[in-house]
């Protein structure tokens, strides 16, 4: 740890002593910083996060340790994912606007800590929806954010000079892209040491292992999302990575932040709302989620919606990139022929998202970083049950994107393995 | 200049004085620097090229100036693409094997300048492809250089991080790349400043800029090229940056390197090919080009079918980096899944190619940098019946890249064009 000699990880009796003197939190919690208290909440996979409440308001600080909390000391992972975090957090609020992302107070690098917005009385998008809250601005927050995020960050918007200049910076975010690469892509699809699954699944997890075109197709998806850099990415845009109240829906830990596929962010995103619906079965002892179920699927259908909409309109308006001049189209009188080029990206896009997304519900289920969505259905026949539906629909995605037409046939599709294997 | 204040362009007079204490240069051309001769040889677009014969050998001295050549001091060029030509030399020479590449004697950072290997009696590929040479090796050769570069540049070989560290450090060759993003791909395609082209081919200039389909696939391939950052291309790899003679093949100027797509490489170096053939036409005074026209079709399937069957080869037996890993195919008893995905991406790659080819086809007619095979025509109106073939033909490509099985189809497409247009 010689290269971190001056890292220190904060605890909950330190951190006021620590980051008294910070103007950023002063100005925030008040100047009395024994009044300030201090708690531990962070339950992700990564890091320290600590809620610090003071006389006049509170704040987030959160720490990158030295190795995956979820998995101990034994798995070393940089700090400087903290630096790749609030650089992507700047660009993100830039991007998809003031309040999409926490507000930013301070960044300490060497200490691999940013002080941030203390979200209240917001709750984890994931949680939220195990509780069979249908929460009415999701579709329409998310579905605006990833459009704006990954349009903006990408050469259709960007000078070609920014946009290489930043996929450099955030090259060296390596560690991380690596735990997606394997934890994702590969490790779900053979018996690699840190994976687990529900017992029940065996038989079905086999066959998943043994269907060849499944296997090559993921990796065929791997080979794009390592290869393909056309813009910053969060890079984890799960249900886990997303606060919300009634009213307002926050997008926060991009520290997987990098250069990528847009369809990854999308596919994503997606892919646990789809996850959430055949998780619901598992969480239907306390009444039925008949109406959480339609919820979700409209929430798929609409987010889709919107970010093809808006994604449209910034085409229209902002495409001042290298890709798709309008030298070529709107001022040759060609306005068709920019439409033409949109489809064809949003087709791509599209397939290739299917695609992120069944790989993404795989993962889930058979790889390392299970979701609470299945997690906490404490039933293990049950949640066998629900897990299958999902690989099965995964399987369906990765394998028939190209042949998928409309969000309507992928939902429709839920829908009927779900009834499928209720009957 | 200040940030260049050190940097000084040699001259013939002044080279043997200012290099004439480099090792590298005595010990190949003997000390007594009064007696070495120095010769300007540059006939290229961008740089200065000194021969430096001495008593007991020759060298080359390639050296940067920070503007483009062919248009002079009003464009800027940073001195930096030397920096990126050394370090693409460096890995070209690990990847394909010495003698593929000139051998590099010393590189001088500041100077810009590189030491490399005098290759005589070399001749530049496309001066004797004019002259109806049929070169024996070429295909094999080249072929073999694509494919071994192309792969091992990438992360089916690479590790990860070390492929992510060279990404970033070629991310900062924005202006080449840039050249080639304008260049190729949208100058062509509307009224650029600096384009010119025969004047008979106004009609069908005309039709193929306002040529909806063809504008959107030439800009859906720069899309490809600007995101997809999959291996170290040479960048610039057309019959120009190829020098031989009977029995040797050297790949030159790389100082277009940068990550980009693999189909980016081939698609040119085919092009270049087709384009000579398609040129043969104008340079009949002296003699039928009937096999040479023959030798050219064979040299594109040959260098295509050795292409397939070496990066075959190295998917077999170097696949060592993390995409489609062996720990899910091979090693799971399950080769032919490995085989499956060889498809795919080798089907991916001559689609990709093809459109590659067809822009480059139309950039060299229809853009700034106009090719010798065409532009040595002295006859404007047999240049411009020659021109035009390769135009409709690159728009085939263009558009019908994905519905194009073979290199025979494209091959056998050329003759017709050929055929047609002369009766």
């Amino acid at each position: 740890m010689a290269k971190h000699a001056s890292f220190d990880a904060l605890t909950t009796e330190t951190l006021a002593l620590r980051l008294g003197g910070l103007e950023a939190l002063v100005e925030r919690l008040g100047p009395d910083r024994s009044a300030w208290k201090v708690r531990e909440v962070g339950d992700g996979n990564l890091n320290l996060v600590f809620i610090v409440e003071g006389p006049k308001g509170a704040a987030v600080v959160k720490q990158a340790l030295p190795y995956v909390r979820l998995v101990g000391e034994s798995w070393p992972l940089p700090l400087k994912r903290s630096f790749f975090e609030y650089h992507a957090l700047v660009r993100q609020e830039a991007r998809a606007g003031k309040g999409s992302v926490p507000a930013i107070y301070h960044f300490d690098e060497a200490q691999a800590l940013i002080v941030m917005e203390y979200l209240s009385p917001h709750v984890i998008l994931r949680k939220a929806l195990i509780e069979g809250r249908e929460l009415p601005r999701i579709a329409n927050d998310l579905g605006l954010f990833a459009a704006r995020t990954l349009f903006r960050g990408s050469d259709l918007h960007m000078t070609a000079r920014e946009r290489k200049a930043d996929l450099a910076l955030f090259a060296g975010n390596v560690e991380l892209c690596d735990i997606t690469e394997n934890l994702v892509f590969t490790d779900p699809y053979f018996e690699a040491e840190l994976n687990r699954h529900t017992p029940a699944l065996d038989p079905l997890v086999a066959e998943l292992r043994a269907d060849r075109d499944l296997k090559v197709e993921a990796q065929r998806l791997k080979h794009l999302f390592a290869a393909n850099a056309e813009t910053l990415l969060h890079g984890d845009l799960h249900t886990g990575s997303i606060m919300v109240t009634e009213d307002d829906t926050r997008v926060i830990d991009p520290e997987f932040a990098f250069y990528g596929p847009m369809a990854f962010d999308v596919g994503m995103l997606l892919a646990n709302f789809w996850m959430s619906f055949f998780s619901q079965a598992g969480h239907e002892q306390e009444g039925s989620r008949a109406s959480m179920r339609g919820y979700l699927l409209r929430t798929v259908s609409d987010l889709w919606s919107v970010f093809r909409a808006e994604f449209s309109w910034l085409w229209r308006t902002e495409r001042t990139g290298m890709l798709y001049a309008d030298s070529l189209f709107e001022k040759r009188g060609d306005a068709l022929g920019a439409e033409q080029a949109l489809d064809g990206v949003l087709h791509s896009l599209w397939q290739d998202l299917l695609g992120f997304a069944g790989v993404e519900i795989h993962r889930r289920i058979l790889g390392l970083a299970h979701n609470a969505d299945f997690e906490t259905i404490a039933d293990e026949a049950l949640r066998a049950r629900c897990e299958a539906k999902a690989l099965r629909f995964g399987r369906h995605l990765v394998v028939n994107r190209c042949r998928i037409h409309s969000v309507d046939e992928v939902n429709g599709l839920a829908l009927l393995i779900e009834k499928e294997t209720r009957a």
